[in-house]
C-alpha cells in the first residue's frame, strides 16, 4: 500500500484510522493530547461537552434510517457515552450539484423528526454546494453540545470490571451493506440507529458505578474493546454465548464473509462497570425500550499477550483484533 | 433552471441560498424560526454560543491562507459577529481516497497554528474517507463554541444607524479566484482571511453601542447589507468613495467582470452602530492590527423602494442587489 496517500482503510475505524489520528492528525494540529476524543469537555465551559461527526453513509436511505436520522443519533451518542446529556446540535450540509431537492427534504425531515424525538434542538447550520462529481449526493456534519452529568475523563478500567452490552450487534453495518450491494436477505435487517441517551440516563439515575462507555460504531465491538483494553493496559475476555446477535444478522455476516464483532452498530451501548453493579446495570438497561437483550458479556483481567479474547462455547479462546482497515466503506 | 435540483447557485450566498435555507432547509427540519442563524445561543447553555461551517474552498492553498486556516477563521468569525468570544472548535475531515498525506499535514498544521494564534482550542474531531471521485481532495467542517459577551439577538437596526467597515473588500474572493483560474495578476492579491475577534473585542471593551455585526463572506458586502436591511425593513445608503478597496483588487474585479461589492471577504467586519458612536468605533478599529482603513461607509434610512443604494462620487444612486446565485463557486 502506498503510505503517502489516504486509502479507504484510513476511514474504517480500525488500526489505520487510529494510526492516522494519532500519528498524523493530532501531531499536525499540535494538540496537547495523544488523540482527539469523540467528545470533550469544554475548558472554561461550565460542564459542557462538545463533539462532532461527519456522515457520508451510502446509500443515503437504508432499512431503519437514513443519513438524516443517523447524523442526529451519531452525535447524540458521542455525547451520551461521555456522560453528557445532549442539548443542541448544529447541522452543516455539503450538497452535490444536481441533488434532487425532494431527497434533501426527506433527509432533513428525518433529521428534524429524530432531533425532536430525542429532545435536542438543531440551532445552527450551514450549506455548501460543490459541482457534480466533487461530492457524492450529500454529506452532513453535525456537532453537538451536551451537559456533563458525570466526569468519565479520568475514570479508568481495571481488573474485575464487567463489560455490559445493551443489545444485539452488527445490525447497522449489515443493513447498509446489504442495501448497497443489493443483496436480498431472507429477513430484512434494520439498522439499530437510535439514541443511547435513555440507556445512559437510566444508568446514571441509578448511580451505577460506570468506568467507561462507548458506542461501538465503525470497527464494531472488536475495535471498541481492543482500543479501551489497550488504553488501560488490561485484557478483556468476552463470552461468545453472551453476545446477542439476531439469527438473520449472523446469517448475513456469514454470507458476506464478515465477523459480526467488526461490524458497525449505531444504537448500542458498551459500558465498563464495577463488578458489584453489573447485574443491576443489566436489569436497568432491560427496563429501557430497546434494551431487552442487554447482557453482561465480559470481564476485565490483568494484561495478557493480547487485548481481547473471545471465549467460545466449546471452551476455546480466540484472539480478537481490530480490523486493519476498511471492510465496509461509507458505513456512517 | 430545473427547480427540482440543487444548482451551484444554491451555494453562492445570494438570493437562491437564502431561498434554499428559508423555504426548504428550515421548514424541513421543522425549526421554530424562519432561518438557522450562523451562530446561535444555546438555550440552557449559560451564555454559550454555537456555530458551524463546512469548507470546500478550491484550490486548497491560496495566497494568504488555505482551507485549514480558513476553517478556523471562518468559524471564529461567526462567533465573533454574534458577540461571543471564541473558546473551542471541533474539526471534522472528509478525505478523498488518494489524497497525499503531506497535503493533509500541511492543512492541519495551518489549522493548528491558526487556532493557537487565535487562542482557541481544537478539542474534538472526526475523520471520514470516501472513494476517489466521491469528494474533491478534502472538506473540513469546524463547529465552534463561544462565550457571549453581548446579546445582539433582539437588537435591531434602525434609522440613523451608521455602517462601519473594518477594511478593504473583495480580497479573499479575488485571491481564490485568480489562483483557481491561473490568472497572473500584476500584484498578487492575498486573501484577507483573519480572525475578527480582536475587532469585536475592542468595540465591546469600549462599550460601543453595536446593533448588529456581520462578516461579509459569500455574496460579499452587497449580500450582507441587503439581508440586514430587508430583515429590519430599512434602506441602507453606502458611499462608494468611502468603501476601501485596493487598486489591484479593483483591477482584478474589472478584468474578471465582478462587482467587488459581491465578492467574498474572510476577515472584514461590518457593524451597524448608533450614530453617536460611529466615529469613535472607527477610531477604535483603526487601533487594531489590520484595521487601518476602517471607515464609516453608510447610513440607515427609512425603507424606500430598494434595500441598498450606492451613492457614487458623481452624485448618482445605484441600486445594490444580492447576486442571484453563484458567481464564484467553492470560494470558502
Amino acid at each position: 500500500m502506498n503510505k503517502d496517500r489516504i486509502v479507504l482503510a484510513h476511514g474504517g475505524g480500525g488500526i489505520l484510522t487510529r494510526e492516522l489520528v494519532e500519528k498524523i492528525i493530532v501531531p499536525s494540529i499540535g494538540g496537547d493530547k495523544s488523540t482527539l476524543p469523540d467528545a470533550a469537555p469544554v475548558a472554561g465551559g461550565g460542564g459542557f461537552f462538545f463533539t462532532t461527526d461527519s456522515f457520508v453513509v451510502k446509500p443515503i436511505f437504508f432499512e431503519g434510517g437514513d443519513i438524516g436520522s443517523l447524523s442526529v443519533h451519531g452525535t447524540i451518542n458521542d455525547l451520551a457515552v461521555s456522560g453528557a446529556e445532549p442539548l443542541a446540535l448544529s447541522l452543516s450540509l455539503i450538497l452535490e450539484e444536481g441533488l434532487e431537492i425532494e431527497i434533501l427534504k426527506k433527509v432533513l425531515e428525518s433529521a428534524g423528526r429524530t432531533a425532536r424525538e430525542c429532545n435536542v434542538k438543531i440551532i445552527t447550520g450551514d450549506t455548501k454546494v460543490v459541482s457534480r462529481g466533487e461530492a457524492d449526493e450529500l454529506f452532513i456534519n453535525t456537532a453537538g453540545i451536551g451537559v456533563g452529568r458525570i466526569d468519565l475523563e479520568d475514570s479508568a478500567i481495571s481488573e474485575g470490571d464487567r463489560v455490559i452490552l445493551s443489545g444485539p450487534i452488527a445490525e447497522h453495518g449489515i443493513a447498509v451493506m446489504s442495501q448497497r450491494q443489493g443483496i436480498d436477505l431472507d429477513t430484512k435487517i434494520r439498522s439499530d440507529s437510535a439514541s443511547l441517551w435513555p440507556f445512559v440516563r437510566a444508568l446514571l439515575d441509578a448511580d451505577i458505578e460506570i468506568h467507561k462507555m462507548r458506542d461501538p460504531t465503525r470497527g464494531g465491538l472488536a475495535a471498541t474493546l481492543v482500543e479501551l483494553s489497550d488504553d488501560f493496559s488490561v485484557t478483556t475476555e468476552i463470552e461468545e454465548a453472551k453476545i446477542p446477535i439476531r439469527p438473520g444478522v449472523r446469517g448475513a455476516c456469514e454470507m458476506l464473509g464478515l465477523d459480526p464483532l467488526t461490524v458497525a452498530n449505531e444504537g448500542k451501548l458498551v459500558a465498563f462497570v464495577a463488578s458489584s453493579d453489573a447485574d443491576r446495570a443489566v436489569d436497568i438497561l432491560k427496563g429501557v425500550p430497546g434494551g431487552g437483550e442487554a447482557a453482561v458479556i465480559g470481564t476485565v483481567f490483568p494484561r495478557r499477550a493480547f487485548s481481547v479474547y473471545l471465549k467460545t462455547p466449546y471452551g476455546g479462546d480466540r484472539v480478537i483484533d481490530m480490523t486493519y482497515g476498511e471492510e465496509l466503506p461509507r458505513i456512517c
